[in-house]
């Protein structure tokens, strides 16, 4: 198992790297907002996790590759110690990339060896698998972050090369659940974070999820009939964000010759109508529902209506593998719910709270999750640039309700 | 029927200018931060609530006392118009403070024919029911708001006499609840704010609530064990929100003279040790909790608690309404589950958000509640200075979680 | 002499105290910016003035009114201690208008004992004609801060009765004056202030002065050329303050009826035409000067312009008595160089700094001046809310280049 | 002459270039600051200057290297067009530094076309002198704004090898000079930029001044004796900027290990007591004059008192040449006057204002100096890495008073 375990542990690290084929050392060395970190900062952070959780704790005689790193690189670990403020992640020209690279290697090597000599330590692997998993959530803030980055360029660089093509419309249905006491929250035998758990009953009213996420199109109609300038679409704090940030469409859409465009990780292309819309915040996500006359689900709505289509085909996880090729949402395929998984990241009107009986595990590692439990509402399902294996129906993602730099968007429900 | 509403008219409507009898037009009219108001604006808002909803729907020949009126003293309704913006409401020296005063005379007046000439409307009665609690929302706001305005001020005016004895020590004790699928939401005859509805199901773990509230001596220990310098206590927001406004106790306590000291209605006083600790935010109330050990309790906790110790005894409603002659918490009286009604707000760590089936009123009246359900935390309870009369068990107060300057204090809440 | 002095005393302090009959207690109490203060500030400060710096220093057996006051009414004399925060004044409510006019009649009544008890002392007798100067200062800056208050309130109060007729159109002249060695900075025996001194030699090259200010005329014709936005009439931080105000007028002015109006003491009016444009700041001026192909005089040519006319007639002084009637600039008089006196403060390009050999007082006094002389410009002249007696050709007022809310204006000036 | 013209084109380019050697395209591409740009901006804005105000003006058959840049890399030219928003030149990570570099190639092999085939003219020759003088004004900003952004990285980057020796002790004396009327402005016959000019007459009072600049020895014992606690030492502005800020040092000095030491370009060394201290701000400047019981020379004294030293001796203007090893300001050379040029900027207490007479050029060109005359003050003297023969005794350099991270520094003057 130690094998298979460093086996992935190479995989994972090895796809991070990947991520940055195309990315020059300046480009790797900018942050563009404070909420967004440089390409290199991930690098070097994630190994840092390692380093400082794994190497620290269980490696014979440990030394640290660079004293300094401990500070730089630790995000928001309290427990740790110092950090290197987050606005200013951007500053740090100095170690170069070349450096940071190196700091991956060595790390690498160290694990090797401490996973070969150490076989049989649970707890050891358990903190590996927590750091892979970490690696894989930074995998994604790459991207997102990479793609903010070049958003403020006015050359619009592409990541990566064309390549999709335009989706096909799909018509919209809404699909019951019976509601009732059900439970929701991580039960498998494999991994999951602290914020799965524990699995617990919830008891649910009847509802309907529409079975395809909000398109473009639909979007463009919400702009069309006036969203952005009807307050009573909106919820109070929404209305003032919008208008405070001068807000009249999505983040990356762009008006041009007449027509709608959006940025994406392939350059600045016509907006795909039939697609996902993507990067809304929220507050927009809340407002076009109010508009459509419907709402958004609770979290323990989206679980149990995942977690239902889940036992009754066990297609819908495979639906989001063939999206690796590319970094915006493939097309829906024909399924009575589509788009669950893997395509875009879907707003719950559930503030991100504590599960009844949660507990942060004892030391840094329990700063993970559970103190950023305010103010946060939670996104379900992983998005098209979600690392493979890194989706599962339990896992809550949470976001500020007025960010929207991640591939976030729009599933609409209703009371039944 | 319509006899009695006005005669409830009468008496809120009086006991709002009773409350301004120890002030005069200078302390009615200054605004001391942009989430307070000036009294005079409460005065006159409260006023124009009844003049645009009630009158200006049913009254003949309806003319307004003041058209500049419909804009200036416009709180948050976007479907009537527009409105003054809420942080220059302590500009308006004009309309002076008598002039408020015969605009509350002359709505009055007009709101009595208004209700003797059509007794058997029930739509203008339960409007004006409606704008008899909003009343008695402000009349708490006014108390709340004044204290902020004092507190600003070096001299430390009092707004009241003197009165209040030094509270007795409490013993706290651990009282279980059994939790399971209980009910939640208002199903009485009256009144009750649209957001306590639908009453609906909720299924809960076994639980445990304090039988009083924390008291002042409780959080000076917290301070004093280094609560404010220790981020592992507090939320990350919390403890940025902490940093960023220096804070280092609750928001009106002061060290003189080698001790604390409380900033009341009352005037600037040594602290009183086994009162209940007041005026601290979410974030303050959730690092207390996480400092000893706990957690705060779920709306949905709260309500059940509430709910099964007023079917035990019904002595719980009279608690509150001896604390009429003082503007501060009455000493715990010797029950198994104190301070629950009419003493102090409590946190809970429920995010305001709607019932499921909860739909906002068509209209402007639409606006009074649910536009705000994002980033608040709501509070329950009410607290020593909220008007006989007003408090109800499913009654949900909200408000952000930096919020402070609210009679809120902190009930503590375990797993079973 | 004594006797004199007391009797001047009187006067200024009763003028101070008429400018407040029209005002409320509310109008007295609130402040509607950082840079303004309130009335019953200015009436406590001046007091406080005379308190501080006379009675303290040469009553026997001196007592404060107040022992707060110290802090409270101190503005930013760093040497006298504590100050209470300037953008705070306007939460004093307390203590009430009544107990601030006591104060005064305190403090009036124990100046007279004193100036009749201590009739030779010279000491004395300067620091209470800096004291009325000081009150003169501040009678100017009642006006100016309750006309923003006013300004900022939708009702548009008047603060006096209307009064003032149109003005007459006249036509500007270019004024020659030949420049070379001058001495500027005052040398009588009168007062002055510490930066009027000391007199000192300047050379001018040759130069010439418009023989009035810029009228509104003038100035909606700029506006109607595109002035507000083209960039190359503007000072690069001019231009940015422009945007960054969303500024597109003089400060007061509003556009209404399809024509300009403008808010003064006497309420929202047609704009007078040919009365000259007031409340531009620096910035405006200048690039109102640029647009016109000309500039803004030097101090130095605008005090040796106004001494050459004052010698030539005597006539200039009294022009601008007969202005205290009403709170508008006057009309043009027949006069080979009108409107230097009386009429509006007018920029110059100086930059606020020490006359050559400047030496601020020893003593909190010596913050009266000195301690302002970075980052403001200079303007010379006095306006019609000047107290009468209070202009000098010497005098130099002083504001940062964005304050508009004084009665600031424009005269021409270009090289010969 | 246009030969040479070209050879120093070639030679003042390279050294651009050659400033670069030690930076990465990491280093070259990040801005720390708003006021500060990156390298890689710098290297092409002097591109984009020749490109722009030359090469399209005279190139037959002018195309730009690449349409974008017109708009990415101009400064702040409304005459030109749109402009990149300054705070945002750190996101440009495209176009690549590579790419700025062959930009730079490109242009210069088009300029020596260019100068080839138009010996005589001598407009084009001018602006390419401008365009000259502009670049190396560019030099010394690129090291103030790369130290800036290495001061802001706790691994402290030197920029260069260390090398330099720590200084002597100089004793100080007071240089008097006569005053009378004097003529300041360029009047010679080479380059001088247009806010030089024209030269005329001021006329000065007798003076001193200090015979060296202010040494961080004086500096740290006016931080021993309080002076940054005591706001009598500060202008009123500069001591809210120094408590806003913090502020208890110079912009880059370190309290480590019980001793000063200060951040260089050299890295962060041990304070040189007796080199003359550098990045103070205008107010830091002016209150140790003030502490002092002295004050900062008007840029009028300085010039004069230059002026008298140049003819008297030529060898000041060989004083700074030899301090192009270091990025330190060399020591003290033994003379009357020492440190007059190519040491360190000297605050003077001039606000930058037009000279009398003053006329910016017709074009884009003219908003090179005249826009930014207002809120700035005035240093003289050059800096030990202002580019040799970049400095006059005319130059005048400016700033903002709150700017420190040029190499400014003290010069001393009192009446004589």
């Amino acid at each position: 198992m130690t094998n298979n375990l460093f086996e992935n542990y190479k995989l994972v690290r090895q796809h991070t790297a990947a991520l940055t084929a195309s990315l020059s050392a300046e480009d790797c060395c900018v942050q563009s907002m404070p909420e967004a970190s440089p390409t290199k900062w991930h690098l070097a952070h994630t190994t840092w996790f390692f380093e400082t959780f794994v190497l620290e704790a269980f490696e014979p005689h440990f030394a640290p590759f660079n004293a300094a790193f401990r500070v730089l690189f630790n995000s928001y670990y309290n427990a740790v110690g110092d950090k290197h403020p987050r606005p200013q992640r951007g500053l740090l020209t100095r170690p170069a990339l070349d450096e940071v690279l190196r700091y991956r290697s060595d790390v690498d090597a160290r694990m090797r060896t401490l996973l070969a000599a150490q076989p049989d330590n649970a707890a050891l692997q358990q903190l590996v698998e927590l750091g892979l998993h970490h690696e894989q959530q930074h995998q994604e803030l790459m991207l997102t972050d990479i793609k903010h980055l070049f958003s403020r360029n006015p050359l619009f660089p592409a990541y990566a090369a064309p390549g999709r093509q335009a989706s096909d419309p799909v018509v919209v249905h809404w699909q019951p659940f019976e509601g009732g006491l059900v439970q929701i929250g991580y039960d498998g035998g494999g991994f999951c974070f602290d914020n799965e758990k524990p699995r617990h009953s919830v008891y649910l009213q009847p509802f309907e999820l529409a079975t395809r996420l909000v398109s473009n199109a639909d979007y463009a109609a919400f702009i069309a009939a006036g969203g952005y300038t009807e307050p009573a679409y909106w919820l109070a704090e929404g209305w003032d964000w919008c208008k405070a940030q001068g807000r009249g469409h999505p983040l990356y859409w762009h008006w041009q010759g007449n027509a709608w465009h959006e940025f994406t990780l392939h350059g600045l292309v016509p907006l795909d109508h039939h697609a996902p819309v993507l990067h809304v915040s929220y507050f927009e996500a809340e407002a076009y529902a109010r508009w459509a006359g419907v709402r958004l689900p609770t979290e323990a709505e989206w679980e149990c209506a995942a977690a239902r289509l889940e036992n009754n085909k066990k297609s819908a996880s495979s639906a989001y593998v063939e999206s690796a090729s590319s970094y915006y949402p493939c097309s829906i395929q024909a399924s009575d719910m589509g788009q669950l998984l893997g395509v875009a990241w879907q707003w719950t009107q559930s503030s991100y709270a504590p599960y009844p009986g949660f507990h942060a595990p004892v030391g840094a590692v329990g700063e993970y999750n559970g103190k950023f439990m305010v103010n946060q509402y939670v996104l379900r399902g992983g998005s098209c640039i979600t690392p493979a294996g890194h989706v599962r129906i339990s896992y809550r993602n949470f976001f500020p309700s007025s960010a929207c730099w991640q591939f976030s968007g729009i599933r609409l429900a209703r009371d039944a």
